[in-house]
């Protein structure tokens, strides 16, 4: 049985089979609108999360399967004392795959450890969000028609966004791709991402400031947020805020092919403006996440028409590994919830880090 | 595409069509069983309105349909900074049709402006709330065969019920009928109402403050609550309360064949007493309610056996003549979400209104 | 019309009849999964509490109907003003059967009363929670071929374990079982339970504190969790905590074919260990906990292929004969909402009883 927990669980080759798999859903939905008759997906929210939760929804209901589950921990007794090990334990003998969002990181991991049903980790914490990172590529894929040989912008929040990191190590896997990463210098791509992840795939890359100089020969921009919180000097957020709007002025400087995406939800960063610009590719984009988890769900309920998958996600292989000591990160699950087994295991530089929540064995 | 904003939006025409499928879906429920198969509702509530949502998943669900939403706002993100501009977009994505409760006075038809999918009114605010009419209207027409000459009795607070408010329009639109009002002084229906909708109509019309001395006649009572908070003084409302409360001894004086209605739910304005008597209609009203809002999505699915409605509704034909200034209602939704288009619009009487919550010009 | 308020409102022959449903569902789920296609169930939640919920609609979507609802009051406006008894006359209209959880005693017997539709109570306050005691005997049964002759032993609070106390009156009415009380002196099962059902049924039993001495020759072993709050020392607490909670060590003193039993959620009053020994059957009791609950509302709908129920359960037919004044339980649901019948009715003992929440007349 396969769980989707981290972004890079499928193989590429699992991968270009799912996305092949919602491309065709996207062109005929209704051939899927039976494929799931009978079956029940739990929507296991610890804390609200509602345009993910009913994209969830809507694809197992198009899919003419059915759903229960609970949209926020305040009206669940779920959080009362049960650990989340039990609480899969339960939710396996009233559904046949579960999507489970938790504030704690390596939540959903630990589920799936337990659990008797496939496990979508649709958020934990800041650590991942791999069925975002599935819509983003499913965009890419129907806007460009590959994701190879792309010069790819990130704009925004590159430190703290999760969705960027996991777009990156997603993209680095497909051949001939060029980053841009656009942000103020508070908020530049983590060092490691680079040395880790885009020099070691030979990726070129650029770190700029400015979204206007970068706007050029984009094939995509990749748009996100910028919090007010994360400046330590409020009037600098006020003085950069602008530079990072995107508005028809700078749209005008993009190719026109170039696609527009944003994990919404947006608060001002696109202009309303934007919106009806045909390269604006973000409510699509929610759209495409609808498709992809239809295909998500069919793939690991073993119901897509290609052929299986292999037994483990490369997360739980190398999770068979760990050794050592408990977690001392205090977002982990593990912290919240006796671990019987060992936890650290070695990432691809040898850096022993939590199976649950990836941190460094201090 | 049609929504369903304003208890006036559909033409009396139409409104008929309307009400003779509620009743023939009434006779025949089974028969539609299949009606919405693959469709989907999405209810969003930013605020509970418990009774309301459940009747339309009802709804759905009889129709074969299936359901995805959120009960209220704090188990939901979507408030989180999103605009209900962009959540209707979202949504678009996952559902065929949406029923939209919400605290700010114009919210739906905002919605209704960016969506790709029908958008209902489920209530917005104090301003409107046209599928309570849709239901008054239809327990009207089963019980008394018709929704003209009528003598109708409105009790209770008929200065903040907006219930009554909205049935007095739609029950204006019909000849023949007769308004009695029934209140205390403080509470009296408004002098626009009388001067705007009943007088232009030719309705005759008493305004009374005792309950026994109205029964004598009516074909309808339509009982509202009174609310303690809306006196300035409490020993007034004590010494009121109970010339309001419709009782076994007040019943005896009324027609055999009156029906008594109340949009529910009720607190002690009806003793339990009347629940027995036949002419108690207000249980069958809220099973009228599912009814009225099956043939409700059907319409607006463009579903119903009937012909098709105009283009646009009478509320959006009139926006679209919108210009000016923005609204300064504190509870219009265009106060809390930036609005890119003119806002008002003269009303049947030259007064210039916000298209939204229908506030004068200041 | 038939309700489930009360764990012995079943006859033992409806009982049996209800369990062999069970069984047949459980060797072959697949072939009532279009059972209830078209019916509706309403879980009408004033207090959370997810995994009743979540079994119950499991159980309704697994034999092909569908679901609609409030998980909890904070998310629902029906607690604003509205009596039990209205909000049920207005679920009747929405649904075609409906599980209430209350935190006040009798509410879903005073539900039932002006129902419609059939009320399943999930819970009410500390009184009563049948469709839990129904989950226990199927687990029983399937586990040990039948509910009779059978050595139980009851672990943990017995004092104020609801679960324990329906089970006992449950078993009682079974030939040769023997029954086991294993608690601390502060937590010993009632006298009144004694005296009342264990005794008139001429059922062997034995009070013990410790756990171990019980182990040997136990049939099925019924788990409770111990709170802190229950006792009014804490060291004493501290003291005994451990002699309470099941592990390995304990489980070796135990037959091979005994079965362990818990009402989930477990804190720590059983080992991880054990769940892994192939005699623990709590996880197997949440999968029992869905199919008891299909075979009860095919039951309850009329819809069970074996023969009808008699016309009354057990405890309307008792509360049929009730006479006297107001109830004076603070936490019985008559105390919130005016009642206009009789309350009083005298037990097996003649001891006058609430006909609600069981309290004796004072």
């Amino acid at each position: 049985m396969r769980h989707l927990i981290d972004p890079l669980d499928f193989t590429v080759e699992e991968l270009d089979r799912l996305l092949r798999l919602g491309e065709d859903i996207r062109r005929e939905p209704g051939a899927y609108s039976e494929s799931c008759k009978g079956k029940k997906l739990a929507t296991l929210f610890y804390e609200p999360s509602t345009r993910t939760r009913l994209s969830f929804e809507a694809a197992m209901l198009n899919l003419g399967g059915s759903v229960l589950g609970f949209p926020s921990a305040n009206v669940s007794s779920v959080s009362k004392g049960e650990s989340v090990a039990d609480t899969i334990r339960i939710v396996s003998c009233y559904a046949d795959i579960a999507a489970m969002r938790h504030p704690l990181e390596g939540a959903p991991m630990r589920a799936a450890r337990f659990s008797r049903i496939p496990v979508i980790n649709a958020g934990d914490g800041g650590h991942q969000h791999p069925t975002q990172t599935l819509t983003d590529l499913l965009t890419i894929l129907t806007r460009r028609g590959r994701l190879s040989h792309l010069k790819i912008g990130f704009c925004g929040d590159l430190k703290y966004g999760r969705t960027v990191h996991s777009l990156v190590n997603a993209l680095a896997r497909y051949e001939g791709n060029e980053f841009v990463f656009i942000s103020p210098e508070e908020l530049r791509v983590p060092g490691h991402l680079i040395e880790n992840v885009v020099k070691p795939a030979h990726i070129p890359y650029a770190e700029v400031t400015g979204l206007e100089e970068a706007m050029a020969d984009l094939d995509i921009l990749y748009m996100t947020r910028i919090q007010k919180e994360r400046f330590t000097d409020a009037g600098e957020y006020e003085r950069l805020k602008g530079s990072y709007v995107l508005d028809m002025p700078k749209m005008v400087l993009g190719k026109a092919d170039m696609a527009v995406l944003h994990p919404l939800p947006r608060v001002n960063e696109i202009a309303l403006a934007v919106d009806d610009d045909p390269r604006a590719a973000y409510f699509e984009q929610a759209q495409n996440g609808v498709y992809v988890r239809m295909a998500l769900i069919l793939t690991l309920l073993g119901l897509a028409p290609s052929g299986p998958l292999a037994e483990q996600a490369l997360s739980a292989q190398r999770a068979a590994e760990a050794t050592g000591a408990p977690c001392r990160n205090p977002r982990c699950i593990t912290v919240a919830e006796e671990e019987l087994v060992p936890l650290y295991v070695p990432d691809a530089h040898g850096v022993p880090r939590c199976v649950y929540c990836e941190h460094k064995m201090p």
